[in-house]
């Protein structure tokens, strides 16, 4: 019997099904348990969060998984001598393909008259065909590539811009502040999914709104400083921008007195487009388990001198 | 010369340039006339609002060559004796992609609680991920696979069910009785694309909306009479199936009494999941037509004791 000691106390209710299906799922037999003696534990499933600071009685443990992508918290823990697993979960880069590819095609095909339709009204005009319908997506990191690549298979024309020029397959690709105003020119749905930088801030302002077809869509489940706020409800309020879905916010969660919550042509959603899943992150963990029992590499192992 | 008649005048608007276009476009040197007599006709264009319902003056016609996709309404009339082709139309099949992705992501990322928020609640719960989210796909014709196939790339588990055994990569087929009851265990998302046949009326009735997972949810943008309206109000009301948004009805326009519109937990569109797009359907009569003309095999020629 393998013996998993989960370390991060307050994740146990997201972990405490998902973990054990996981390693079921890949026919470990392991047992998660909250306390164990240190020299009976064969893996440790770790948060920073973790009262957990003193690996050195671990003396069985053949690793130590992290439930974080960023492990700058323990790397450096002189008493970590066992290997050292970071999270790299798929669910977070599916999460956003799914949220993007939803709120385009749900503008796309004008879903909100007939999800609220008060006055039944049978209005039989067909939307256009996603091809017809051009796409600028901002940013071209792993989940901006993401997204833009599920949009391209259903058709949709898509612009890609980058700060640093990119190549991505099926997708136009633009660099540079001249390839920003192009990108955005008669742009009918704009996704932001740029890093936070100081040279990404406000990235949409009065003069790139302008820019946008008028009516266009503004979707941003990337950060909420891309925006300038202020600017946007002047666009929302001119009828330049049609509608603005956003899933960050300067402040979250966002306060009641916020603007963005009264508009008419602005949805909320509650930081929800990219979000570690237990249940994906679950199976990280299980397989990297199963990895360990067969004495195969694990995945995502931390190089301790780079720190990552 | 040959003479083609159009047999659909509330759609002339639509067909009287596209249709000439696409026949010249194929080298074919036929006229399309609204009018003409029965016995010099070659091919006749129909759509079921066509006043023509006798076909048995139409000696020298080889073929009559459907505008829609559903045939239902022509396929049983005894007086047909002329081959029967029904429309694949490549903008239908991505106009029903669209609608039915569109919508499972809706209804997977429980879109509606962040489009209708009056109480402004911030409630930052993620959704599974569409690989969690099973979804079952009954028909599996043209539209019904493309639809599968999109879900599939997207994540989701799908299901497919045909009344005949079907083989589609990386969906789970099932066919026959004991098929559809499997298909439907379970189930969270059931999208109807079958064709209407008696075979299929009522395929969701009180028994078969039981299969599914208590709070699902039923997608038809197939045919109305799939659906027992009154089967489904009840599964509705007692909370078995969450929500329904439904394309098509048996009655058309639907009726301004007809409980859909005001129940809370249905949503309407307005048939609009897959319209024949003009310009690409008349490319589609004009290649049968040069094919007729040249002896070859018509496409997408009705199987008459199947029904479609």
């Amino acid at each position: 019997m393998t013996t998993i000691l989960f370390a991060a106390p307050k994740l146990w209710d997201d972990y405490a099904k998902t973990l054990p299906k996981a390693l079921a799922d890949l026919g470990v037999t392991g047992e998660v348990v909250l306390e164990a003696a240190p020299e009976t534990v064969d893996y440790i499933v770790y948060a920073p969060s973790a009262p957990l600071q003193d690996f050195s009685p671990f003396t069985r443990c053949k690793a130590v998984l992290s439930l974080w992508a960023g492990v700058e918290r323990i790397v450096g823990n002189p008493t970590l001598t066992q290997p050292l697993c970071r999270m790299v979960d798929p669910g977070l880069t599916e999460g956003m393909v799914e949220w993007v590819v939803g709120h385009v095609l749900r503008h796309h095909l004008g879903m909100d008259r007939h999800i609220v339709n008060p006055g039944h009204v049978w209005d039989a005009t067909c939307p256009p065909l996603a091809r017809e319908r051009p796409v600028t997506m901002l940013g071209l990191g792993a989940l901006g590539t993401a997204c833009a690549q599920a949009l391209v298979a259903l058709n949709f024309p898509v612009t890609g811009w980058s700060r640093r020029p990119k190549d991505v397959a099926g997708v136009r690709c633009l660099s540079g502040g001249d390839g920003l105003r192009t990108a955005l020119s008669g742009a009918q749905i704009v996704v932001t999914l740029l890093p936070k930088t100081p040279e990404t801030e406000n990235t949409l302002n009065e003069e790139t709104l302008a820019l946008m077809a008028r009516g266009a869509v503004v979707l941003n489940p990337g950060r909420g400083p891309l925006i300038d706020d202020a600017a946007l409800l002047a666009a929302l309020d001119s009828g330049q921008i049609g509608h603005a879905t956003l899933d960050v916010f300067r402040t979250e969660p966002l306060p009641q007195n916020h603007p963005f919550w009264a508009h008419p042509r602005v949805t909320v959603t509650p930081h929800i487009a990219a979000d570690t899943r237990a249940s994906s992150a679950a199976r990280v963990i299980a397989e990297n388990i199963r990895r360990g029992q067969a004495k195969e590499p694990l995945l995502h192992l931390v190089d301790r001198r780079a720190g990552y």
